[in-house]
């Protein structure tokens, strides 16, 4: 599988030079290149702080800005940022109020930012939101086994528009918690994905199959249905979710995220038809945002993602928000 | 080739629908969906309407909105649209200050697009402007064998910040044209892509090749090189670009554009790379776009584009733009 990369041991430390060289009115690199922080940090707000491994672009980093996150850690591919990186991002990013990390809940990421938490606890006050919104990998109802995906978008979003607003450290850890338990996501894949170090794909697809389930490593799904039309599969997907989901309202944000390798002419078609089937299960989908935010190095495919919202959150979501990624209302 | 799709009759239109109703804030269809235009038309202005065939998604419509396009009809996938769609958008559009058509280089939209406005003409004012940037089909030196590609959004974005400002019809036609005439751009595939109806790809590439020159409908390049690093193939771009431009100044702006299958990554890390290669040769990248703006359907790869701009011109570059693609200041 061919890529734009030079080696594999650069490719990422390449790609985020671009990104901050392309978006410097947004971010500055932190001390030794540990993290991207906001460019324009402001003093008393709680700081809202993510990241992950890297081949999710724009995830984290295009999310840094006014509204959003005010710094990120990009570990090498598919890979947690380690405990020192998370740790300069919480000393650059905490300007008094506290740092609150938005963590995507796999293991290496939860133990990095775990580590780094306690290492920074006594110069810092850090809370921590894990986002689990992948119903593929639900044990026993209780979404401690979920993985973060593509829905972690949407509480970094709400996150930051609260901080903005001026809300506690203790209110932002509540209302993350909150959030996270009302966001569901589901993937399909049509290719595999090839990491760059190894070349290898983690699950080969025929021309006739899709992977069902999907995360955003290459992780294989739960299950190969057949190719089939795009109403079918966002169908599958819609179905499995609301299946998995408490409806604690009928208002719903609406996310179609692409992973990497599908055009935006493709994500509009199967939004198009995930606004269809919502309907017909009597949802409102009063947001919506369609677009690759949350990807899989050049993964072809697609994930659906729903979020049940009060309307209170629903403004937070139209509230100003300047990043790389996201830019609304300033 | 797996797509996102229904069926390949329907595929346009569904696609289409997706993006209005996931964009209602700046867009509505215009009557009998020929056309999609500006939700708030502006009295007074002039129209800058586009169009083409889709595949190229965001282009056109994603360029729908204050500070860009007034109107833009899509055609079935790499086709022009009709004439009788493009009357229609300037019926729609025109306020009363006419309209300015911004064509890419294409036999059938610029056929159509000429017949449109001469079934037009006795109700409207009309001028057009030529995309002409992709250096690729270039005959002769004086630009008229050139395809318009990804750079024919820089031309929508100042001709529609122009507009704002209040410029007059035959203002902008001037403009346009001098602006074409100082933007080139040169694509990399590194794969084929196959045009949903027949499923056929219109050249197919090896594991370790790439077609340097490739258009936006799948035409294959003027060579195929072997595939290496990034560094490599964006070094041919740029230097084929270079060789082919007289520059008029040293300040540019830089467009790193993914032709549907390339992730957010791979742009990035291509861009640093394009804004090394362009230091050595002495160029000022004053303004940077790096994004899926242009496409080919799923094609894996990129094309770069050089604009050689003014001060003012770069001050409408930064002008406020609020479209589903593009949004800043706004």
């Amino acid at each position: 599988m061919k890529k734009f990369m030079n080696t594999a041991e650069t490719m990422v430390a390449e790609s985020i030079e671009g990104f901050v060289r392309a978006h410097q009115e947004f971010v500055v690199f932190g001390a030794g290149r540990k993290c991207i922080r906001r460019r324009e940090l402001v003093p008393g707000k709680v700081a809202i702080i993510s990241g992950g491994g890297a081949g999710h672009e724009p995830m984290h980093i295009g999310f840094i800005g006014r509204g959003m996150l005010d710094a990120a850690c990009v570990g090498y591919i598919f890979t947690s940022p380690t405990p020192s990186q998370i740790v300069s991002a919480i000393e650059e990013a905490d300007t008094g109020a506290g740092c609150l990390l938005v963590v995507k809940n796999y293991d290496g990421d939860v133990m990095n930012f775990e580590m780094a938490s306690e290492m920074a606890s006594d110069r810092h006050k850090i809370e921590m939101v894990l986002a689990c919104d992948d119903i593929e990998t639900t044990r026993g109802g209780d979404g401690r086994g979920r993985r973060g995906v593509a829905g972690t978008l949407i509480i970094e979003k709400l996150l930051g528009a609260g901080a903005e607003q001026g809300r506690s450290l203790s209110e932002l850890k509540a209302f993350g918690d909150s959030l996270s338990s009302r966001i569901r996501s589901m993937g399909v894949a049509l290719t595999g994905v090839a990491v760059p170090d190894t070349q290898r794909t983690t699950f080969v697809l025929e021309p006739n199959e899709v992977e069902m389930g999907v995360g955003i490593h290459g992780e294989p799904g739960h299950s190969r249905e057949r190719f089939s039309d795009a109403d079918t599969i966002v169908r599958y997907l819609s179905e499995t979710i609301l299946n998995d989901t408490s409806r604690s309202t009928d208002k719903t944000l609406l996310l179609v995220n692409g992973l990497g390798g599908t055009p935006p002419a493709e994500l509009y078609l199967a939004y198009n038809s995930a606004l269809r089937i919502m309907s017909e299960y009597g949802l409102r989908v009063e947001r919506s945002l369609v677009g690759t935010y949350a990807t899989s190095l050049d993964m072809q495919g697609l994930s659906i993602t729903l979020a049940f919202l009060t309307d209170e959150e629903l403004s937070l979501w139209d509230s100003p928000v300047a990043t790389a990624a996201l830019r609304w209302r300033c």
